[in-house]
């Protein structure tokens, strides 16, 4: 990547460079690179840092080291370290927190990694509805020295912690200063429960454009608030997941050159597995067709760009779907709109490539003489063929996504080599099949 | 998705409804729909549409509703509408803008819209160096009142708009009152310069877990700042792109619902017009060996298998380098260190599928007598070709992202289909080439 001219320093350039090196790195090599740093350099590189990574690196620093690492950490980010930590190391890093703080990490460990409890911060700025503006800027000042991170926006919560309101700090920065806080509050809020998944979390703030958004428990007590940038990762994640599945393997869950070889070649031998008991069923098929093809040869020249042709539209079609359905755009509901569609989109690829290959075998025979006198019989069977498995490679690699979702299993596992396989055996029937019609009386 | 339940109230009933159907809305209903919401209804739902749904919905509304809903928008949201708006309307649009704003918005369009300087907001909080952290406050309170949208750090610029240092606002906000902005702020900043690309703004978010970035020019005047929520759409259409071409066909560019029909199959007709004739070679391979097809018909049964199994290594193997390099988890300079992790995979799922390829042969034989005297022959030769084809298929997937990248291309231009095809005309030349070994003097 070409480096941008910065008018401004970054990091140092050591820092850079280890950053840039870290995942290659020894643990050993990590920790003797590590302390040789001047404190600001420690920081800057610890803050960049994945909670595996800081985990990783935290239980190898000497134990009378860690706690002051331990502490810069805003809870959230503590939890997050924990949660990557080796079991037998949990408690002792509980431990080198102050109480107050321990006391809300604890609370974001009860909650699933994935939920919305998991993504949140337990500090956010608070104040009373009856509050003037002037009060409750001063009050979240006071907040603000003592543990807030960020001032996005301001929640109004009662004596019970329920949430009445809230509004974004600028806004209320800028209001009349004796206006009380519930004069210039928004009530119609979106909100989320502290069990809701991360994934719909994330879609909320795609919905309604959201920089922060409050979870609260089931009596509208304020637990904590999610914000945007915690849903960057969430979406980056969601997204790699639904990569490598359609790409037909299981999410690895970790980067590449960091998962255990073992455990990656696990992770991919499993669907290759399945992949290839299922393209075991084409030489069930093949040998069904034995006899046509000791009796024309020439048919089995084409059974490769044959099948290839309805997995390549197969692929297509589903990646497209799937990715729709990830992000909304498409609805269980909207199958049929979507079918109609594929419908059309698998007739018209269809012809072009049915067209393309007629041309081709036409021309070469001119050319070589290559499939013999029934040269225009064997063309049509192709061209008829290709548009009918295009055709169906097109509207089941659409709808498998669909089938999926209704059934309660993730729609990116109708991988493009899943779709792949499955047309390649319903491609060789329907290939032979159209064979035999055309072909009966000559070849076969 | 089920819904969670709500403590609070949300859009209006009528609202959400709406915005569920809009993308299956014809403009004429559309804009029915939307001026019979009342006004805060339909504030709600304009800033809930997209860009592209905004500028519709605008230009279709009477001349004289459209200047209320322009001067809404903030100057970097009303540069997105405009610039999705028909070439026509433009000027249109942005005579509607106060002059202040038209200015800014003008400014804003003359970047390009994946650079930083069409993601920026020109608005952000700006105070001196030698102000007191009071001083600085009540400044900013004054900007709040005036045009800003919100307030994340605060930046210390001179009489020339030189970026100095920046501090959070919460920092601010939390320092000693008598404290100057400069003993307070920081000052070694990252920033980027206009023209950088987004997926280069959005890596340097991820890298230094930023929430905020200003966009300098060449003599380290402020421009503007992007936030991470812009970021969030970066990521997701980043991933879109990449998904899409992965799955073999252009990235469509728009919602699939929405894109006109014969777009998307001109979309979708190239990659699929290349791969076929790229597959074409295939039926090419397969004459050139029809003289052994016809001495041995079985051979031909096990083409489907055989090669689908190298596009699924294949796909596997290209989807998650992809993905690695799009993470920046793998760099161009760690192609050696995966190869080898592949080679290693690749001979272990190999392994795997050639020894479940012997023993499926060796079982159909004993129970159906499928394949004649030579079966144990043809068990090898095909549990050999598939050790070999999945080895292949493994590494030319994992270095084709590689091979791109390095010659400039888009490393997701290396689609599952992609490598399907390039391997399954050396898979077939493996294969016939292992069975002329074999077989030789035998079926041969």
């Amino acid at each position: 990547m070409p480096a941008t001219p910065h008018p401004f320093p970054t990091h140092s350039a050591v820092v850079a460079d280890l950053r840039d090196r870290w995942n290659i790195l020894t643990t050993a090599r990590r920790v003797a690179a590590f302390t040789k740093l001047d404190r600001e350099e420690a920081e800057d590189l610890f803050f960049d840092l994945s909670s595996t990574d800081q985990a990783k690196l935290l239980v190898s620093l000497p134990a009378g080291e860690r706690r002051s690492w331990m502490r810069l950490l805003a809870p959230d980010d503590a939890a997050d370290l924990v949660q990557e930590a080796p079991e037998v190391e949990r408690d002792g890093l509980l431990g080198l927190l102050d109480d107050p703080t321990r006391k809300e990490v604890n609370g974001l460990l009860a909650y699933a990694e994935d939920a919305a409890g998991g993504l949140m911060n337990p500090r956010y700025a608070r104040v009373r509805p009856e509050m003037s503006v002037d009060e409750a800027i001063a009050y979240i000042r006071k907040q603000a020295r003592e543990n807030l991170e960020r001032i996005h926006n301001v929640y109004a919560v009662d004596a019970e912690q329920k949430l009445q309101g809230e509004i974004s700090f600028r806004r209320l920065f800028a209001s009349d200063p004796a206006q009380t806080v519930r004069e210039v509050m928004r009530t119609e809020l979106v909100t989320v429960r502290e069990h809701t998944d991360q994934e719909e979390v994330s879609r909320l703030f795609a919905r309604h454009a959201l920089v922060e958004l409050p979870v609260v428990d089931a009596e509208g007590r304020i637990q904590g608030v999610v914000t945007v940038d915690d849903i960057v990762d969430v979406v980056r994640e969601a997204d790699t997941e639904d990569i490598q599945k359609m790409g037909g393997s299981e999410a690895l869950d970790a980067p590449y050159l960091e998962i255990g070889f073992l455990h990656m070649v696990k992770k991919r031998a499993g669907w290759l597995t399945i992949l290839f008991l299922g393209e075991m069923l084409t030489a069930t098929a093949m040998g069904k067709f034995e006899g046509e093809i000791a009796k024309a040869v020439v048919l089995a020249l084409f059974v490769p760009l044959i099948i290839s042709s309805g997995g390549n539209s197969g692929s297509q079609a589903t990646t497209l779907v799937i990715r729709a359905l990830a992000l909304g755009e498409v609805k269980l509901r909207d199958w049929w709109r979507v079918l109609v569609r594929e419908l059309g989109s698998g007739l018209m690829l269809g012809t072009v490539l049915g067209l393309i290959g007629l041309i081709r075998i036409l021309v070469w025979q001119r050319a070589f003489h290559t499939y013999g006198e029934h040269y225009v019989k064997i063309a049509f069977t192709v061209s008829l063929s290709l548009l009918g498995i295009v055709l169906w490679g097109t509207i089941s690699g659409s709808m498998l996504p669909f089938i999926l979702r209704r059934a309660g299993f993730d729609p990116a596992s109708a991988s493009a080599p899943f779709v792949a396989t499955l047309v390649d055996v319903t491609g060789l029937i329907i290939y032979f099949t159209v064979a035999s019609v055309i072909l009966k009386g000559t070849l076969l």
